[in-house]
């Protein structure tokens, strides 16, 4: 069975929602949660019936959102070094936080290690597109400064991901550019580009909107880069329901026509692109499985960042990053 | 009266809407247009009461999108390098384009020149927000590998222009970063970030949402990041209102009620947020202005692009730029 260890205290709205997720988890699939924390917290939130389902692991602290990521390895009493550390020591396959991502990515780094032929881990996120199916943009914050060789690196391990965990045999993999035409990107992509073109998948440059097009599976990008589009596609999404409120608001016809739209347009949309859908983005290139999840979860979130979890540890993609590395180093 | 040079010929419909804007643009305002390209195609195009209110000049040559920007300075007989040569030699303020922007950006660059202390123009775009006004971006796609220096210069040039041309007497003026706090950035925002401190309205690290808020009056960024996120907006835009469409057409009641949104709200959102309505992007840093349109910019951009043209110029930006600029010197 698998092990999930999971940051009881992180995120947002403290532990209560990541103890609901987990019991949605547990009525779905079989695995073992550990649940790292505040005992007696835990134990009050925590269905009777749920009590012998799970393992619990006392933290007595807790790295709060506003916290330094730096000072994350000296916490060794807080809930999210201690779920890192069940991973390290092959307690736990894989762990789930909602909690400080920037602590997270670094415990999970420095204490699990990295992947043999991997410089660098890539935080992915998965993006919504008109064809109903996920791409997976990565990096998204984990490296700022990135070196050709780590957008190298990136390529290979979203590739390995999305044929192991999302089963498409042949992905597509583009770099992130400034245009689609090989002459065009930055000083960082034109080196990236010559390294990346050994890639079985690779499509070359890619641009912004291939994004959400469903046509590339995997796209390549740094870490500052990636997180910023990142914010502005959340804040697009966010703007264009704002204005569409505000027009919506000052016409009686408009009104009624939204009301018509509701359920079977604006629900549905919201649910397709909703992040808890997936829950979390995979910390791809360390030597177990890291899911790190918005502060902001829900129950429904943390579920899916668990699934995210036992997909991730069944679909053996860590050998597959190693496999697709070591014929190329 | 303002002298505008308009490359006839650039465009991906030939000159056809470039001279019916030109026309829309004298039905509203008075100004000198200077036509640059095939005068007997233009003369066909103009109706007979307009031809002795504007200037031809004519061109043999036009550049193609497919054609390489570097070679621009060598097609002296095109009709974006007669356009630019105009402003060069003082014979027109202004040039509007919708050609090829890597040549238009290379030409008035080069042929124009820079500013004194502008080490690199820049090509800034407005983006639309919730609270209805235009947040400026740039550089979005004139210099893809960027010096801290360069940064801090299109700052200082993002204040100038939102002052002198749209009036805002105490603009803010956010650098884009993977974060808010002053500690975020990569090597090149760090360094940014230290100099782009003596500005009078720098606000510190913005996101990527923060273009969307109405907010933030100047968004600072490096020409590749720049076009990447224009590219991810414009795709996010899409792929809304395509997943949108998608779900309305499964649905009576919602393509009835998308039928009365119609009007008062998509229609208006439409026109809000459409490219149009500026018409073009000036690149700010050079002797003179230039505003480069979209090649698939219909007869309305080409007007609101003269009509920028005809601010700038009437709002000597230029030299607002050239005092900000000396006094940090």
């Amino acid at each position: 069975m698998v092990k999930v260890a999971i940051d009881a205290m992180g995120g947002d709205f403290g532990p209560e929602p990541v103890i609901e997720g987990v019991v949605q988890a547990l009525e779905e699939k079989q695995f073992l949660p550990i649940l790292v924390g505040d005992r007696e917290e835990i134990l009050s939130l925590l269905p009777q019936y749920y009590t012998n389902k799970v393992k619990i692991v006392d933290a007595s602290d807790v790295i709060d959102m506003a916290d330094q990521a730096t000072n994350a390895l000296k916490r060794k009493e807080s809930s999210i070094y201690k779920a890192v550390e069940l991973v390290r020591n092959k307690e736990a396959d894989a762990v789930v936080s909602a909690g400080h991502s920037g602590a997270t990515m670094t415990l999970a780094t420095l204490r699990i290690g990295r992947l043999p032929h991997i410089s660098k881990p890539a935080l992915a996120t998965f993006m919504p597109t008109v064809k109903g199916s996920r791409s997976l943009v990565l990096d998204v914050g984990a490296v700022t400064d990135c070196t050709p060789q780590n957008l190298f690196e990136f390529g290979y391990m979203g590739e390995a991901y999305v044929q192991s965990v999302m089963g498409r045999s042949h992905p597509k993999v583009g770099l992130l550019s400034n245009g689609e035409e090989d002459s065009k990107g930055n000083a960082l992509t034109k080196e990236a580009f010559k390294l990346l073109d050994g890639l079985d998948g690779f499509v070359g440059n890619v641009e912004g909107g291939d994004i959400f097009s469903g046509e590339i599976d995997v796209i390549v990008t740094d870490g500052f880069t990636g997180n910023i589009l990142l914010k502005t596609a959340e804040g697009v999404q966010s703007a264009i329901f704002t204005l569409m409120k505000q027009y919506i608001r000052k016409s009686l016809p408009a009104k009624i026509g939204a009301l018509m739209m509701k359920k079977k347009v604006f629900t549905s949309m919201k649910k397709e692109v909703d992040p808890a859908e997936y829950g979390g983005a995979p910390l791809l290139g360390i030597n177990g499985c890291a899911i790190i999840s918005h502060g902001s979860s829900n129950a429904k979130a943390i579920k899916n960042a668990i699934f995210q979890a036992l997909r991730y540890t069944e679909s053996n993609v860590n050998e597959r990053i190693e496999a697709l590395l070591s014929e190329k180093a």
